[in-house]
């Protein structure tokens, strides 16, 4: 089986939102074993969908997933546009009107506005193709299962993400989606994670292995400075898949720190069970710690952190001597040192992590250009130090420099 | 002039990372006077490039615009694909390959891998499309544009936004694609951002204006909680625009905090000019700090700020007395008034922004659902203080928060 996907709306294609419902349906196809060939972003004109729809149906996919579009303004028209390409017609559902206005007034209780506009934007969206299968509204917007007699099905979804998530687990449940999925195989898909490693010494050891010639899809990709390894395989692919994996481990096993899909925030997570941590950061401004407190739980190892942008503040709140700062500069291992320390003793916790470093785009020299930046990373008894050259711009170097960190932290875990 | 973008990369495909190229290609075509009509996201599969760059071309579009599958690695196709499409044959650039060496020699020196594999990849990315011009690498990868006989010119860039944004530079200066962008017109595009708006106000008000009438192409966004109204035009327009702008500052304008592009970020940034700020944060953990150093030049104002995720850190930290905290609750008003006092005293900063919430999933209350988070923004002798209850999950509810405080410290600082 395979979907193509269609994400519109031109606030998505004009750049001023970043989508997230092409790369999360992706996957979510995926695991049900639907291969996805092109995921396409058009903006809100008529044109530009119905030509999507026809390029993607030429292609000879199974499924079209639509996100977006479903809203109450004017520019909202995917149900309309599938309605006209699939070749039936839009039929006013006044049950559904009235389930929609339910919704509509319940919000219209925390927010005054306009009971006729309200109403308006409701009636629109209770236009449903003729023949389809509705899907109930998350939010406002009802979804649809849109037949084409001769093309692929089509799978209306609303744009917000939460919405889309919510009503593709009802989809699926829904004929003919559950038909159709039902004929499809399933894909495995393992993902190994490194660090350090280089892209062109992962491409070497793929040439060498011959990966190309393997019944496996396997993609590599640096993000946030790891590397992912990412293959996609059918299940009678799984002793070719062992063996490949074997022959990576062999190799670059020594960086790899990930084989069951989890991050570095995750696998860091399970390492903290039991103890506490506590930050003392300059550059990364706030992130290291907010990095720490992505997950859920991690209350239960984080106990806080220092936010110490001026030098006073160093002083002040992470405890660090005003003449070692005048000494070796603010961006340096000593002050990195000093910083742990302070984190450490400050929030009374067992690890500390210190940073220290030069963000851009001012700020740097000859002996110490922008990304420069000084972590360390300590308990009462043990450390890891660097000082690291970061590439990229202020926003890259700041991101990565919490990646850098959590690597570091690891490391001292492990061997805790 | 009309074009299509082209992304490649299964890991884009298939959601592991997520794309910024597309996005910022679109941006950077419409301010050139560019329409762009699909951005097509691909696997590294020959077939699947292919089939996107032939829907392109059906669609009668004047460029083509690539980005990806230029690396080292096998499965880096696209000049060969482009290539074979556009009916030209693959030629090895000595000189080239020599120049691409050079670089990756310089990256060797600061990680050690195989000289063979390395050359390799640098023969690999030195064969280029016959007849096209030839843009210089960034970083290892050459870019190409590429004329097809009969169809758009395509232009073929890196995967890594720094190395295709750099050669985007380039590329514009280079003919043909600077005979072609020459026969552009030029596109205006403002952006209106207002806070708070609902979407079926904002959707009521086009109607009654009935925008759909006008030379506008108006889209409306809610993103991160903030409603954006871009409008793109052509100059002729202006007038209309002008009408249009006028209309909506009539009905919004009390909301209306951004007419000229700037976030919220850049308008408090300029705000602050003069100023110093502080932050005590717990259910944000660090990414209040984080945000307001986002912007360069923010050293200039913020002095640092306290993480106190454990309630033992909001007393020793910030000094929130340890009965009020008993009293009221971690997550009270009465808490993020003395956060936000906290911070200004230990910091001492002018302004203070105290937030205490629950982020979920886990520690809300009937009383306290998850998703309610107070905030203060104080000075000495003034504040903004509210109890909010944010939609979303985890993620979405830490960075709704950060939004709603720095409008709180945008109304603090306008009658400051």
């Amino acid at each position: 089986v395979r979907a193509g996907i269609i994400v519109t709306g031109t606030e998505v294609l004009s750049g001023i939102i970043r989508d997230a419902n092409g790369p999360w349906l992706s996957e979510a196809l995926r695991a049900r074993g639907v291969v996805v060939s092109h995921i396409v972003v058009v903006g809100d004109r008529v044109d530009d969908l119905r030509s999507a729809l026809d390029f993607l149906a030429s292609d000879g996919v199974d499924l079209v997933v639509t996100s977006g579009g479903l809203g109450p303004t004017a520019d909202d028209l995917t149900t309309e546009v599938v309605a006209a390409w699939a070749g039936t017609e839009l039929v006013h559902d006044p049950a559904l009107e009235e389930r929609i206005w339910a919704v509509v007034s319940r919000l219209r209780k925390r927010m005054p506005f306009e009971e006729e506009a309200m109403r308006a934007g409701a009636r629109k969206q209770a236009f449903v193709a003729s023949g389809s299968a509705v899907l109930e509204p998350v939010g406002t917007a009802p979804g649809l299962l849109v037949p084409s007699s001769s093309g692929p099905l089509v799978a209306v979804l609303p744009g917000p993400p939460r919405e889309l998530q919510t009503m593709w687990e009802a989809a699926v449940e829904t004929s003919p989606l559950r038909e159709l999925l039902a004929t499809a195989g399933t894909l495995e898909q393992r993902i190994l994670r490194f660090f350090p490693l280089p892209e062109p010494t992962i491409a070497a050891t793929l040439r060498e292995l011959d990966a190309d010639a393997l019944p496996l899809e396997v993609t590599t990709c640096l993000r946030r400075g790891e590397l992912e390894v990412a293959t996609v395989f059918d299940p009678s692919a799984e002793s070719a898949y062992a063996g490949f994996e074997a022959a990576l481990r062999d190799r670059h096993g020594d960086v790899l720190f990930s084989d069951d899909g989890s991050t570095i925030d995750q696998v860091i997570a399970r390492l903290l069970a039991g103890r506490t941590i506590a930050t003392a950061e300059s550059c990364t401004g706030g992130l290291m710690a907010g990095r720490l407190t992505d997950l859920a739980g991690s209350s239960a190892y984080v106990l806080g952190g220092l936010v110490v942008y001026a030098n006073e503040a160093k002083t002040a709140l992470a405890g660090v001597p005003a003449d070692l700062i005048a000494a070796h500069g603010a961006v340096s291992p000593e002050v990195a040192t000093a910083l742990s320390a302070g984190a450490r003793s400050r929030l009374s916790a067992e690890i500390g992590i210190g940073i220290t470093g030069i963000a851009g785009p001012g700020g740097g020299s000859a002996e110490k250009p922008v990304g420069t930046v000084c972590i360390s990373v300590s308990t009462a008894t043990d450390a890891e130090e660097r000082v690291v050259r970061l590439p990229g711009d202020r926003a890259m170097i700041r991101d990565r420099t919490t990646t850098v960190s959590l690597h570091m932290l690891r490391a001292l875990l492990l061997r805790a």
